[in-house]
């Protein structure tokens, strides 16, 4: 089987790592790319790591969706476009979203935290959450996936095992840093070089639009009742997401306790890698892994994890799915290693 | 007056800075600065950015320094020496310690966390610990002081006022984050460059030395019985602390309210600066400034501080503190900016 | 005396340094800095560094330039606006223009390289270029000066006292680096972190605006007949320029030799510092040193330069030019070190 | 055809990489990896990125080479240590050396270069020298490799298809610049992370030990009789080399002529990628890819060419060179691009 796969959205950094995976997934073919801004141009000449490896070029948007022949969509489009494109695919196409627009059930929460009304609120009932590891089986049986976002997909790898131990007790505090990529392919003052270079901060404290979208999917783990306290940071790298998470418990649990929690959630997870100490960005780099790293004392706890927030954190937890969507294994086309260092 | 001043410990970060501060206090002249292992080195041959401002030379550490002709003794050895020479210091002449030596009351909290035993036990009572804007009285009359660690420094600072406000209730958490100048002027394997460059990662989690620092600290400013969970990061920058600490209140506070809090605090502290937004470590990098940014959302209170480890974390407090010491106004040789960007 | 001093321009990088500097030199005093986009904001609400050093605010630019009431005006603008405002000054303010506009005496060359038309040619024989260590005796007695480029300066300083010796022969070839603050403080596609974070690549080459600059002054050193190949690269970095020059002599010319045709040539100028070995961009960044090392294999010599752009590049050499203008010492003001590390 | 693949010295960069590729080559068993300081240690412990990707641990070295079964032994070690061990391996075992130690045909400049006296003379001549875009035929044929320098292989790339063309007069002058990386995975003062991390300086003018390994190759590639003037910098950041490489001709040569002799001398070089404007190490870090721009200004000349100093500057080159003593493709297991960004 050969899946034909469609981009929406390829010039930005999301479509960009979806076009380095799918160009080497022995099961995909490519069908067309979009970038409005720079159809025509060749895939290699916007992303001139791709140079030598494609011939693609760019093109528009199709204007009619409905006769579109895929298999599946994805789409690498900033937040608000996927809601007017999805409803219009040929019934049977899959789609996999990487923006915001069906992750959060509640439409108010969504129009308060994407400031965007949302056009298809009734399609939002056919999506399934893309958190692999916790959502295999919907996932399987999916038409529709909205894809976790990178903050979302760190901070709820590190929780989800301690939430449905249903050990914890007391208010969650995240602090989550992330590089420069997440914020996109556009230049900003947040991201001109000579200031973010040498640079730490904090930003949107307590108004994340991942807070939404993280407590929603917790609570999906389980019943989910603690406080959830969840901060930005913006670190000088380009790619990578670290999260610190501090948990508390009812009882005193022993450092192998917690591994074993860990272990046992994460038995059959290829892509999540359970470390001895710290995970660091500096591991899981251009990868698909999650490393994440537990310590208790006494009944206070800290997880960490670390991903690569254009990869398990975008693109590629996107192709996880198809793949599982599909009846492949999950791991096709995604095992490689970042290098060292 | 003209202050003349010993530098013991010339060729590390925290001495290098205390060189480019102190060379152009209006008030001090460097009568010497050792270094064994460049003994007989020109300062600016080691320390390249003070060539040409200089033409003074590393001396080994004399043998008898209780005849040393000077008026104040600044120590920034590595941990466990100071607390061999201060008692040899002939009587009168003050001291100011950047490691670690004097900084914990209790003796064995100090072997457990630096695995050194104390051969100074007796002067401990002498020794005031050098946070300038919490204990300038005491500092005033100091004839020895413990300059605080940086990552204590940007802590304190940061949870001083609500500490002392009596708000608080339940356990405090302080997500901090450093550069890789805090490891020292040596090479090591978590400071080499292309592992640490594109990097983020947790150390020491739950066992690092400035907890009882911060503790101790904490609780002189007002009685403190709250838990402390402090966790300790290593940013891919050369300077700069960055503290996120996560507060709980018994009441709902405002922004407002909180604000006032700080500028209450801080209304003579010329050295903290009370910002709208988060601080940010570019802004505070070569300056003996320590921002801090307040935030709350209904009982959850957020602080972050920045600072540079090196000057306010180190040699810019040390020099703030000696000025007090000899009654000069405590900004005296302190007052530069650092770049933009 | 007390120099009254305006900066037309200050929310770019080069009016930020000038802030800085001016802000605490003993001689100036600030009259106003203007910032049409920041006009009524805080100096330091925009340059965050500044914060706490300064009330001053940001004024639009005086529509009446004539009756201004300063004695020096500073102009951090973009190309091509220096030279529509200069002419309204009022008769005997002098003026320092950091950008290009008077800085190429043919207007053809400066069309050509500007892409801009010039609107004040008469003016052009009144300006004396302001690269200080070259050209003291006529700044000295200038009303205007058009201040070097960051690139022309480290290029200039590593080639004056080689081309003036007469012993040059063939080509000469610079290799050129620059930080990326040298794009200025508006965010643009090469200065996007993501991108430049990891990179280095070359720009213009054959064609950069400031090949007519460098290769006009060498030819007023001296007679200046050789070709010249001027290449520039980007660093990612965000202060600094690097030039390595490679020469050719007639003559076998022993590394002594060398050396000693340097530190003739600036045996009186204080910022520039002669090394041992390699100069870098480290060990100068956020000071006015230019620091020059050479080398010599036979007939072959390879000169090094280095200096932070915005520093000797730009601000700090048009304040050590005002200095000269004012009958100050060269130095007032100027007399900083940047950090190890 | 599986080939059994040994690998001495697997604990540094150039190991790290051939592991990284080797584990997911189609055709290549890793037989066993050696690192003495690390014996025992899984590879996923030392080397991160791998953990989870495979199981293997390090070996100590193997006492008896002579009866080691594998086809092929990659040596990864410091220079001056394959030289002791590859007259030991079995007959018609094939061997890769990724360190200096015959890459130099004249023992005399070996030892001058390398400071090391050459245990193996004898068998220098049974090397055949691993550039594979210009070597390809002997290469194949080939018991022995000596794989090429970093700096060598991004020089040689730039310069080869001009030397080839007979069309330079006069000297070469080539400026490189590489990335921390390239000084090994061993901690050092010139790789510090706070010294290095905001620096650029050049090091060894005019004895850089690769000189002598581009002389005689470029004089393998055709008789070379130019000056070769070869300048090394180095670089703040991990990855990548790139080298402006400055030619001049005795005729005018357009840029399209230029690109021509480019494009024709790599027409079925996969690995080198031409590109119209300047080469960035950004677009080629963690692939085998080098990338060259050409630009022309009448009879000067300047091409940049820039690699992955780990990758096409070590371990990928030598897969690529393996692939060819198998009689496989050359592309095999190195088709994999790097991230944007």
């Amino acid at each position: 089987m050969t899946i034909r796969a469609a981009i929406f959205g390829g010039s930005g950094y999301g479509g960009s790592e979806l076009l380095r995976i799918l160009l080497f997934h022995p099961d995909v073919e490519i069908a067309f790319v979009t970038a409005n801004e720079h159809a025509g141009k060749r895939v290699g000449e916007v992303h001139r790591n791709l140079l030598g490896l494609t011939d693609a070029s760019f093109v528009p948007a199709p204007e009619d969706l409905g006769s579109t022949d895929v298999d599946v969509a994805f789409f690498a489009l900033p937040h608000g476009q996927a809601m007017d494109l999805i409803p219009k695919l040929r019934p049977g196409v899959k789609a996999i979203d990487l923006s915001g627009d069906f992750r959060i059930d509640d439409p108010e929460s969504f129009e308060k935290h994407y400031k965007l009304s949302h056009s298809a609120t009734d399609l939002q009932k056919e999506f399934v959450y893309g958190l692999t590891e916790t959502n295999r089986d919907a996932i399987r049986e999916a038409t529709y996936i909205a894809n976790p976002g990178c903050f979302a997909t760190a901070t709820l790898l590190a929780l989800a095992p301690m939430v449905k131990s249903g050990l914890l007790t007391g208010k969650i505090i995240v602090d989550a840093k992330t590089g420069s990529s997440g914020s996109g392919a556009k230049p900003a003052s947040n991201t001109h070089h000579p200031q973010r270079s040498n640079s730490f901060y904090a930003y949107k404290p307590f108004t994340h639009q991942h807070v939404p979208e993280i407590a929603q999917h917790l609570g999906k783990v389980v019943v989910f009742e603690n406080e959830l306290i969840f901060m930005t940071h913006s670190l000088p790298v380009s790619r990578g997401i670290f999260a610190s998470c501090y948990l508390e418990t009812n009882l005193n649990l022993a450092n192998e306790d917690l591994k074993h929690i860990y272990s046992n959630f994460y038995s059959d997870a290829f892509f999540v890698r359970l470390v001895d100490g710290s995970p660091d960005i500096n591991w899981v780099k251009n990868t698909n892994f999650c490393d994440i790293g537990t310590f208790s004392n006494g009944k206070q706890i800290v997880v960490f994890s670390a991903l690569d927030n254009l990869v398990k954190g975008a693109a590629g937890q996107a192709v996880q799915n198809m793949n599982l969507m599909f009846g492949l294994d999950e791991k096709t086309g995604l095992i490689f290693a970042g290098g060292n260092p």
